[in-house]
Order: C-alpha cells, then structure tokens, then sequence
C-alpha cells in the first residue's frame, strides 16, 4: 500500500510550527509496512488543497490529511475533500449530541460553527476524539482509503493509533501485505562516512532487504538497517544478519545501536570494568563532563570533572608545574599529559582523561590554529596522548574534542 | 515569488527524522516576504524525486530542494536536477581543490566517490560550505530560481542565509516584491508564562500589526514580535515600539533578544563590570561550566569550573569540611555555601558560584526528593544561597540548575 500524508495548515507553510505529525504518523505507518512515498505541506487555500489532494488520489492508494478540520472560517478539509471525492455532507447525529453535551458541560451552548464538526461525506466513518471537538473521518471508496485527522498532535496521534491502525491492519492483512517494517541503528565512531562506505562497500553494493543507510551525525556516523518481511521476527532476524556481517568487517568502529549514545557506551564499559574517571578539561569547557555526567548513576564512575580554564587554575588546581606551560604553552603534549596525570591522582580514579585545546573562533596562531587538540589518557597501563586538528565552529570544536574523548577512554576500556 | 520546499531523504519519508529544515527555510523565506505555498518530502529515488521537482517547476518559481548531496550512492539530488533541467553537469575546480585541501589536512587522499560533491549544472553557482563537503548549489533558468542545500541543519542553515538569502532578495528589489516581514524576540526569564501573560494583557488583547506571541522555550520564556511593512525600517519602527512598551511593564525579566541567548547576556555583563567567575559543580555535571564557556573569549571572565560530583573531590578538592557534608548532607544550604566559598578562594575570583542538588531520576528521598537544589552565590557583597525545587527529567533539571545559576549571577551584576 502506497501512502502520502498532507498536512493542511498555512502555520506550517510559513514555518510557524514544525510538521511533527508527519513524522508520527510516517513511523507508525513504516512500522506497519505502509510505505510513505510522499508527504505534503498545503495552506488553508481550497482551490490547492484539492489539488494536492487529487494528485495524492492519483499516486496513492491511503491519503492522510491532517489539520484543518475546525470550526473556523479557515478550516477547509472537510469541505475539500467531499468535493474531490464527489460524496455529499451528512449530519452525524452522534457527534452533533457528543459536541452539545460537551458545550453543556462547559455551561455555555454549542457556538453555530461547530456544528459544521458532525458532517461526515456519505460513507465514511466518524472517528470520535475523546480530546478536542473535531473528529476524524475514514472513508474507502473504489480501493482508496482516505483518512482525515484533527490537527493538534495530543488529539491527532491516540486517534490515529487506536482508530485508524486497527483499521489499516485489517485491511492489510486483507490483501496479503500485512508486513512488518523493522529498523535498527548502527552507530559508529572514530570512521567517517566515505571510508566507511568503502569499507562495506560490497555489503552495500548488494543491498536490496535490508536496506542499508549511512547518516552523519554530527561528530559520529549512523547507519539504518531496515528491513520487510511477514513477522517482527523474521525482519528482525534479516536484520540481524546484516548488522553481524557489517559489525565484522567494521569491528570497533562500531560502538552502540538505537539510541544508545556514545557516553552510554563509555558508562556501560565503566561501569562493567568497574573503573573511575577523572576529567581535566580546558578547550571543552566542561562540555565532556556534562555528556559524561547525563548518564543517571554516573556517580558510580564519575568522579570529578575540573574544567581548569585559566593558566592559573591548571597550575594551582591541578598542580600543573608553571614553567610547563610557559615552555610549552598551555596547549601542548606536554600539557595534556601532565593534566590527565594531576587530575588522575588528585581523584585517586583509575583513569584520568586530559582536553587542552583552542575552540576559536579566536586565539589561534599559524602555529598552533584554531582547533588543535591535544587529548591524553592516564591509567594504570601509563599515559597516551593524541593530537588533533578539528574543525568547524566552536560549538562543533567542542562536540569534536568530547567525542574524541570518549572515543579514547572506549578503546582503552574495551582492551582494560 | 511562489516557492516550493523539497526535502529529500527516505528517513524522512520513514519518520526516523522530522523534517525542521523546511520549517526553518519557510520561516525565512516568510520573512522576505516569499510565499512559500507547498511543501514537499520524496526519498532517495530517482524517479519520484524527478516527477516532484517538475510538478514543483510547474506550479512554483523557487523551488528550493534539500538533502541528498552526499557523496554516496543515494545522493541523488544533483543529478535528478540536472537532469530535469536538461542540464549538463560540469566540474567545479574550486570546489574539487577544496575537498582534496580537506582530506589533504586529515593526512588520507580524497575518496574517488567524494568527486561527484563538486559538479556543478551548466550556469549554476557554486555556494562554497564550509562546515562539509556538501556545496550548496543555485540555478537561475528562464526566470525560474532552484536552489540545492546540503541536508544537515548546521551546514544548511549558515549557507542558506549568507549565501541564499542576499541572491532572493536582489531578485525580489528587481522585481518589485520585497515586502517586509520582520520580527523580533524578546527573552525571558524568571518569570512563567501565564503570568508574564497577565502583566502584558492590556498589549496582548489590543495587537494586530505588529503581532506577539509568548512560547515557552525550555526554562525561559520567549516573545516573538512580528511585523509587516513596506520597509524593514517601518517594520523594524512598528517592532520597537511595541518591544518598547512591554520592556517598560516587564523590566528585569528581559534579559536578551533574538539570539542573544542568556549566557551571553551574563558574558556581558561580567565583561562590563570586569568580574571573574568561578563555579563549583554537582548536580548540573559541568553543564553550566559548558554554557558559559560556549561563548568566545570566555576566558576573560571564566577562571575554572569545578564539576565535584564525588563527595571526596568536593573536601579534597575544593576544601570543603567532611564533617559539613557528614552533618547535613551534601545537598544542603550549608555545603552549597561552603563550595561557593571555596570556590572563590582557590580560584582568586571575583565570584563563586555553586550548584548541588539531585540530578534524578534516582536518589531522592522524602526530606530531599529529586530536583531538590540548592544554588550558592558569593561576592564581595557577601554570600547568598537559595533553595529550589525543579522537576522533570535528569536533563531538564540540568537544564534549569543551570538557569537559575545564570540568572542569579544575572542579577548580582546587574547590581555590582
């Protein structure tokens, strides 16, 4: 079954809200083996709501349009889509009762436009909303399915979910493509998205269930495994198989699937070899800490983290030695040693992790530009320290220089 | 100037990811006073893609296409255009120096697949990215404008409006259609907005050029003015005005406007009166250190953050007494206070600043539930703490320690 999603509302046209319930609904169809092949974002303009909506008549066989069925002036689906479909308006005289008990209720009675609310084109079926006053409507004609939802997405989505997906279920397990759509997402570190489309680039190259998408993202490469099949189980089961072939070729780069972020790694590896961590950041700002420290029970690895900005603060905290930073300047080698080994034996933690950089977009020179980094990692194996060059805003600096951080402590834990 | 906006990408289609970019260009183009009149999502498949974009040529005279410029074999967009336009695609030497400059910098030689990233249809111009490999790409054919933007937000954005918006604008002055839409934000905080509402009342009921609308933005409240005028310096005239009223009901509580968001707004501050910082972290995990070190130059008011999760770190770094911790507890006014001290002290600042609380979801207790914190403040005016209770998620009480944090130092120095 082919699927588009129009959304009615000149709101979203402008950019006054974003077109969330597209997304809703689209994961939810995807999840039943409805294929989305196109959505759609019209104004409260008649004349072009009915034309998109005769062109999604044209391409597909479900038609969802959401938005626009109000009791204002300016609410216009109802309306279009009887006319396109060439089904008159009926009173449905169980919601116009519905929408008068709730007006009673409220001891006020029932305004005049809203009665436009309880008109339902001949043959379709009201879909109560026990949250707002408009209702949806489902209406098969000659194959199609056309569904109409309220636009708020707290009314939208349960009504979709306990109305319209039973609906679509049975007629899907009715034709025989009652299938189910799983995905899975790898997440990698420390590869990027070209070398890593060339490493798998055979697994890729064959492709055709599952499908296999790279996506960067930010400072880190995803890779969506989807794929179709009769039950949960069997799709789950292709794409298990598929992640097992990339996994071997890819190893390590791999480090978490689904939303399982690279800290959670780090934490979970932590918490498993059941060592501490201490953090001594400059450039970063703290930034690593922070995503260190979203982990709920970080306390249990986490013991602290000194954002030691200032000259002064490296030394005197620290206790970085002063005439280290006047030879070799504050960001060097030599530096991010010596603050990963202060702060690891200030905390008494099994590893300390040093970030001494520049984030810019200022105090940069041509020998040493904006966003060289030096990261180091003590632990009881000794000190290992790496240079980088990263680039970008200083945002992005500072997103580049925790993940490579965590990269670092993930390795080292993954050997420990 | 009738547009249309074209997300391409099939996790778009699928739901995996809402579609913000096209909420973000329609809200600028709104601004220029373009009428953006659809919206559109295709996947990654070349054929769909092509129908979209001509239906798209057809009906409108921008067509602005998102996504799909990657190196990969999915990457379809570039060609689909061309293709459509009857264009041939041509090699840009720029653009082909500048990617082999980037994998040149990274020590690895270009990816061949990467090559296709700097062709560019017959006539068009290259719009140079600099935050990825993607260019972006601008046609104009017969009257007709295309525009192709890379599909991450932080690479498309930057472009679109230093790159994208001063061509649509010559073109709108050419064409007599430059209309203005301006707006402006006023932020906010600590006040809630229902009774940030009741305050403005008398404004909000009597609005209509220029309009206002409150939304509540994590732990602030913002207030967009928006305007519409034959010029944006009336536009920018009707916006003060208004902006100009409601400062002088709401006073302190505006902290900012537009982009200014609050940490740049105490980085100000602290830069004016000449003060320097130091915090001492728990519960807010270096979250606050990060805020305020995402500002540039930062180290001229910024001493060190010291994020003391552990209670060790909290007496053996900064010196507070174990028995004060023993006694009441590390989430107590009386440790908060301390740490604010110690702070200070062992950073020579003109400010210590401290955050302890419970972070959640786990550790909470009757007397001390989750999100109970206490913020300490010291100066040369003394010492100052005060007792909070937020609630929501580990992330969201970060996210509002930190504010509360922020907004004290706020109004220390708008005293000092």
């Amino acid at each position: 079954m082919r699927c588009e999603i129009i959304a009615v509302g000149t709101e979203l046209l402008m950019g006054q809200i974003t077109n969330t319930n597209a997304r809703e609904i689209a994961r939810e169809l995807s999840a039943l083996g409805v294929g989305v092949y196109y959505q759609s974002v019209v104004g409260d303009n008649e004349k072009r709501l009915k034309e998109v909506f005769a062109l999604a008549l044209q391409r597909t066989d479900l038609v969802i349009l959401i938005g626009g069925l109000g009791p204002t002036e300016d609410d216009i689906t109802r309306d279009a889509v009887a006319e396109e479909l060439n089904l008159p308006l009926e009173k449905n005289e169980f919601w116009e009762k519905t929408l008068e008990n709730f007006f009673g209720k409220r001891l006020r009675s029932m305004p005049e436009v809203n009665r436009k609310q309880a008109m339902v084109p001949r043959g379709g079926e009201l879909l109560p909303n026990d949250r707002g006053t408009a209702p949806g409507i489902y209406i098969e004609k000659q194959g199609q399915i056309v569904v109409l939802l309220p636009g708020p997405p707290k009314e939208m989505m349960p009504l979709f979910q306990s109305q319209v997906v039973p609906r679509l279920q049975n007629r899907l397990q009715s034709t025989g493509e009652l299938g189910v759509l799983q995905s899975k997402i790898l997440r990698m570190v420390g590869i990027g998205e070209s070398s890593l489309a060339s490493k798998i680039k055979d697994i890729l190259d064959r492709q055709s269930n599952p499908t296999i998408a790279p996506l960067a993202k930010g400072a880190e490469i995803h890779l969506r495994i989807t794929a179709f099949a009769s039950s949960t189980r069997e799709a789950n089961n292709l794409i298990e198989e598929t992640a097992a072939e990339i996994k071997a070729v890819l190893g390590n780069y791999v480090y978490g699937e689904d939303n399982e972020n690279l800290e959670m790694a780090v934490a979970k590896l932590l918490w498993e070899k059941k060592k501490t961590v201490a953090l001594a950041e400059s450039c970063s700002g703290g930034y690593l800490s922070h995503r260190m420290t979203n982990i709920s029970n970080s306390s249990g690895y986490f013991k602290s983290g000194l954002v030691t900005y200032s000259n002064p603060a490296k030394t005197e905290i620290l206790g970085v030695a002063p005439d280290l930073i006047e030879r070799h300047g504050a960001v060097s080698e030599e530096v991010a040693s010596e603050m990963a080994r202060c702060v690891r034996r200030l905390n008494d933690a099994h590893i300390g992790l040093s970030i001494t950089g520049i984030a810019g977009p200022t105090g940069g020179t041509p020998e040493k530009p904006v966003g060289l980094t030096y990261i180091a990692l003590e632990t009881e194996q000794g000190l290992s320290c790496k240079r980088y060059e990263f680039w970008g805003s200083r945002r992005e600096i500072k997103e580049r220089a925790s993940q490579a951080g965590l990269y670092l402590l993930r390795l080292y834990l993954l050997e420990a």
